[in-house]
């Protein structure tokens, strides 16, 4: 029998969905489960984008460009302008999800050997995609204490190797929800511009964003470094279209983007009913950001509030997207999330968290963390950390 | 500024898409031009598929399970059952288009510096496939005077070293049409037995067989090659529905299929419009496909008859897909394809054919060849070759 590749065997898990298999079986045992495991929004989709599929008149489901609908790459550029970026049609290419567009980036700017530097914890799969390329992961790492600030420019300095070609960052943050500062991201741009390395930034969650006075500051609105930057996209939570499977890279390095284009080019096109979908959800209602934003807002202040009240559970108050790290008074969160699915319920129900580790690349680290997703509706939130408080204290009990 | 990596400078461009700019030109000025050089159909794609995602209910566009909606598993696994190949549901995970099936495979099964061994000429993407992975592409020639039958055994034998890990034929073969018969399949087993490699085969034009008596013979339905063999499928041509960008892998080895499946968990889900349209779709009704499978028949003989009575044109005729390469009586077909949209029309007209050099390995080979996909109505394909046989004689007369 043939082996399967090196490569492959050492791809990571999901730690997200490893415990699925779990999940089912408290289901079938008639458990509710409340999900606070994922990244799937509960929010609806907009109706302009839901319309225009069903209304669209194909009579040959066509290959689009490689890159995109001309159409839409054109008013996703003025999305941008009106955001304050400034990209043109001809900076973008649509990929399938942030996740090709993520692999494009990699792709482009790496060989097998070569590293990039990510601030951990950070979104599992960039573990994922960085071994399907053969590029070395080089964590550097940022800490709930600190709030999962930026860390010191020096910590940085320390891993650049002959071999760093890039640093990757996800902002705000999926698993942590901090966003970086406007001097952290300049701070950012001046080593990638002295090293002569690729600033990635991860900004799919761009609108999600909840203080008053506090805004969004993106790698692409950074003078002196457009050669080095390059933005992946997706419109997977801005519309609450995850299925869709519809991102972009973005880049004012035409070498980068010429060079994804080519990747592209091998896969053909994105697809073509979720890019109806996606160049109509940009007529999407400001409206309907404002409510969206207001709910996870509140959504947020019911969580973090829940978890400070909790004896042992540390959190750092997230700014944006719809995730936050908290440290349980557990010795091991793998062991504690699998307990809450297989043992566990609470009047018959439990809840499913992520285990920080797999959002780790330093072995050994965050083992007593969980990633929890605030994509519930408000009751359900509130019934979930009641579980979660009852379940900390049986665990404990044992 | 940053360098991008020696992967992406080596990736190749789309030997199809390059000459599109010159298309335009053509288009610009007035010129009618006829797209021998692009698999993309003009058969409409089945209501039944098309209807589905319009009378789809979505509140919120989800993600789908990483390995595609269970219920199109399901009906898939079915779809194979009734064609003779013994696949369960969980033997597939649904793929972006049978390019990431590929990308799967390849990456499941070869490390960078591994070597696979195709057939040539083959399908240009394979190469970017494989670059993309940092894997080997080692050719094997097929000849247009042997019609592109499989290679003798003893040619690949020569080439098959440690590094060697898999044998990738697409059958019926883009570009050359060829179906390989029962005979060549089982060679080709034996040769992956006895040297334990992957046999991985491209077989998305499997319903596209144009001869009586002939049919298909997959590597799924060859005893003894179960943990060889993996075979790679598509939506795109079989029910004209390329934008969908649905495929799948297939393969009864245990290991490829849960490595492959980390490599669909980092990417998320395939996308789930086109796999709500992909599992309506499988109800097709069978008068579809006879009547497509006629039209393409009518129009491979209009076209092979054509070609053959132009003066120099060598053709071996397609058993199956929709191309066909022919042999040129012109020293480069790069030149003359060019030449055709940039210099030439004939009463306004011209052809934009594919140059079958892109679609070798080995470098020098093929110059004089172009790849003709025959996806055009009956009409219009007998004028394509009337203007590519006045283009000829102009060409030469220059």
């Amino acid at each position: 029998m043939p082996n399967v590749s090196h490569k492959g065997k050492s791809m990571p898990e999901s730690p997200i969905r490893k415990l699925v298999p779990y999940a089912d079986i408290a289901k079938k045992k008639g458990v509710k489960v409340y999900h606070l495991n994922i990244g799937q929004p509960d929010i609806k989709t907009p109706d302009v984008a839901l319309n225009a599929v069903k209304n669209a008149d194909i009579r040959v489901l066509e290959y689009s460009h490689s890159a995109g609908f001309e159409s839409y790459r054109t008013k996703l550029s003025q999305y941008y302008k009106n955001h304050g970026l400034p990209v043109e049609s001809q900076d973008i290419i649509i990929t399938t999800g942030g996740s090709e567009a993520l692999l494009f980036a990699i792709g482009s700017t790496m060989d097998a050997g070569d590293e990039i530097i990510i601030p951990e914890p950070f979104y599992a799969n960039y573990n994922g995609f960085a071994t399907a390329s053969g590029v070395t992961v080089v964590p550097v790492i940022s800490t709930l204490e600190e709030g999962f600030a930026l860390p010191p420019i020096a910590a940085f300095e320390k891993l650049i190797t002959p071999k760093t070609k890039a640093i990757l960052i996800c902002n705000p943050g999926n698993p942590t929800g901090y966003l970086y500062s406007k001097e952290e991201i300049q701070q950012l741009a001046e080593i990638v511009k002295k090293h002569d390395l690729f600033l990635i930034a991860d900004e799919v969650y761009r609108e999600f964003i909840y203080d008053e006075g506090v805004q969004h500051h993106s790698v692409l609105n950074v003078a002196g470094i457009e050669e080095n930057a390059i933005m992946i996209d997706s419109v997977s939570k801005r519309y609450s279209m995850c299925g869709a499977r519809i991102g972009c890279i973005v880049s004012k390095n035409k070498e980068v983007m010429s060079t994804a284009m080519k990747f592209a080019q091998a896969r053909l096109s994105p697809p073509t009913y979720a890019q109806i979908a996606s160049e109509a959800a940009l007529e999407t209602p400001q409206s309907y950001f404002d409510e969206v934003i207001e709910e996870y807002k509140e959504r947020r202040d019911i969580l973090v509030a829940g978890l400070e009240k909790i004896e042992g559970v540390k959190v750092a108050t997230p700014k944006g997207a719809f995730y936050c790290i908290a440290q349980l008074p557990v010795a091991n969160a793998d062991d504690f999330a699998q307990w809450l699915l297989e043992s566990f319920d609470h009047n018959g129900e439990t809840v499913m968290v992520a285990p920080a580790a797999g959002f780790y690349s330093t072995p050994g680290v965050g083992l007593d963390e969980v990633r929890i997703a605030y994509v519930l509706k408000k009751e359900d939130l509130k019934r979930a950390i009641e579980v979660l408080e009852a379940a900390l204290i049986a665990y404990n009990a044992k």
